[in-house]
């Protein structure tokens, strides 16, 4: 990266139901708290990038970054949305640090935003699809939670995964989530409840599933020289995004996602660290599968071996590789066109050691992965408190 | 500008009603006409950048990014869809250009695709407000016909612009569009036509509003390095955006789009250029009063001559300005998402002396302006043939 870019203010909105509030009140919420954070002045903002996912559909609104724009009172700043189904806000995340090496702007605010719960449940189902396949996966049936069940179903053939490993991944994240006070659930579960919950796609059930949530994120991002003057920066040392077919049946494997695969290698590549070198790691958990199989093609362990990763204990706060350390999508909730950005939030206050009870001791190298759809988007990102060195 | 960078190809669709062609098919084939007309091979592409404002409701299709790519074999490389309303696909141009920019990307494709005839008119008519504001202007029963319809009332009563004058817009650009083979509308029209047409949202007719259209189009933009081993690049002098607010009542005046002024007033800032060194322009006329209020706020006219200026005949193909010269959305047709793109591709051709009788003698440097919804986007883009200097 030519021009370092540092992430210097983040915040995000309570995730959950919030039936009395709207998507312009939840992204002014979320902005104003990342740029309190940040001690800077609402002018000091060049541009704002917003990640949604489908106001369109959710809320009848599109245009949603001259929307945040106007009632965050910034105005007449370049205001863009970008959407890449539930990788939205870490692609304009990614596009804000480019915008800033570029030299065109020194501050921008990139955000996320969803307002899920205005649709009945099954209009919110059918809306989540447009991240998969109309033409080939929507209309012949398929949700996501049933795209993900396939996913489920081929791993646990070929590698033995098993139902009780996908609960503990619910588990690991429902037990980090009873810390944070933006969660939308705050409660322990156990294996047990979570094989014999509700039913929703075989073998997937309701507590596998992240949930249907509203909330907004923001986070604030300035040049090196402007980092430089404010307390505590963290660094982007690579962001890296690839792309996968929409629809599954195109895939050579179904066991794993090549566009996470490939956005890993170029932000190990670019950076010259590996999976050793990072201290914590928010991860796409949409559905307990995709954790393990990030887990997997991530690097912090073999092929196949994600599920007996997660059973060894070694994702919890204080193991090899702590995962999802405030919750995760299931946990925190998944606003989807927001949770990129939430995770990077998260991550952040892991590395300026602001998290509190939820605190990974020794944490300077971070890593995020969110995800669109069942694998065709894939945005992995690495922050560091400092120059981050290999360890080994 | 740091790093250069040019368009060395384009392409677009035939614009128009394509019952027989998805989405998917209309925007591989705008990528394969700009990648032919590039002389660069699809390995070349290192992101695809998509403008797309509503396929979520047009088609029931999120992540556009993702499906661009993998039915035009640009796997696994990132790909990103923007959105701002009908501002979309420059918006998307717009940070096409400043990743090249920024030294992340040296070739991008981007493009911008609407399928807008799959729904029903009313339907079609509704998804349209999600570029305004479902909260307090959609919910009341406006539509982007009356929006307009308010801004040029205010605009005939402060100025005394004639529904005669407007009319002339639409003129101009459908006698223009008839040299166009891409243009959906190909036949002249007369003022007094326009006025009998029927009215859609008093004082604007049929014939004052752009259609419903389905098309893509792409450009192929490359770093300075690249240009130069290439034929005839055309160079991007600059790409403005700027934000107002979402719904009309908002805003100070209504006969003016101040984020035009804005883009405008940064990218003459940035060129150095002012509007006399404009030789050829593509505006924004998704009804014909737009077209008058463009060329007042881009400096061409005085404020609340662009009635006259219009019926002066100064917006013809060989006379002051000559706009809209490939047709203008009016008669090449306006699907929304691609407007944008459309516009720089066709801004490009005349730039490289390439659009045979639609030709504009010694177009050396031109101007594209693409706004979203009632103004509160607007993006202008200046290219040239070479270095652009003032004229005088």
């Amino acid at each position: 990266m030519t021009r370092r870019v540092a992430v210097v203010g983040v915040g995000y909105t309570k995730f959950g139901e919030h039936w009395e509030r709207s998507l312009r009140d939840l992204s002014t919420e979320a902005g104003a708290l990342a740029l309190a954070d940040s001690k800077l002045d609402g002018k000091d903002i060049q541009a704002l990038y917003v990640g949604n996912m489908s106001a369109g559909r959710f809320i009848g609104q599109g245009h949603l970054g001259a929307l945040a724009a106007e009632y965050a009172g910034l105005l007449p700043i370049p205001a863009t949305r970008f959407e890449a189904a539930c990788a939205s806000s870490a692609v304009a995340f990614k596009n804000a640090c480019i915008a800033i090496q570029s030299g065109k702007y020194d501050v921008i605010m990139a955000a996320g935003a969803e307002k899920m719960t205005d649709l009945m449940g099954t209009d919110a189902i059918a809306t989540l699809m447009g991240a998969g396949d109309q033409e080939w996966e929507a209309s012949v049936g398929l949700t996501f939670a049933g795209l993900y069940a396939l996913i489920a179903r081929r791993h646990m053939a070929v590698y033995g995964t098993t139902r009780e490993q996908m609960a503990m991944v619910s588990v690991n994240n429902h037990k980090n989530g009873v810390l944070n006070e933006r969660a939308q659930f705050r409660y322990e579960i156990t294996v047990e409840q979570v094989l014999k919950s509700a039913m929703i796609s075989d073998p997937l059930t309701l507590l596998d599933c992240s949930p249907i949530t509203d909330g907004a994120a923001a986070v604030i991002l300035v040049s090196e020289e402007i980092a430089r003057k404010l307390d505590n920066p963290i660094w982007v040392l690579s962001t890296s995004q690839a792309t996968d077919t929409l629809a599954l049946h195109n895939r050579a494997s179904l066991t794993g996602l090549n566009a996470t695969r490939v956005a890993a290698r170029k932000t190990y590549q670019e950076t010259g660290l590996s999976s050793r070198d990072i201290d914590v790691a928010e991860v796409h958990d949409c559905f307990s599968i995709n954790e393990i199989i990030a887990l997997e093609d991530l690097g912090f362990c073999e092929k196949g071996q994600g599920g007996k990763f997660v059973e060894d204990g070694k994702i919890s706060r204080d193991s090899e590789i702590p995962v999802n350390t405030t919750g995760g999508l299931k946990s925190v909730g998944h606003p989807v066109g927001a949770t990129g950005i939430r995770q990077l939030a998260d991550l952040t206050n892991q590395l300026r050691g602001r998290c509190g009870p939820m605190q990974v001791t020794g944490a300077n190298t971070g890593l995020a992965l969110n995800i669109g759809g069942s694998g065709a988007t894939a945005v992995v990102s690495m922050l560091a408190n400092g120059d981050a060195k290999p360890k080994r």
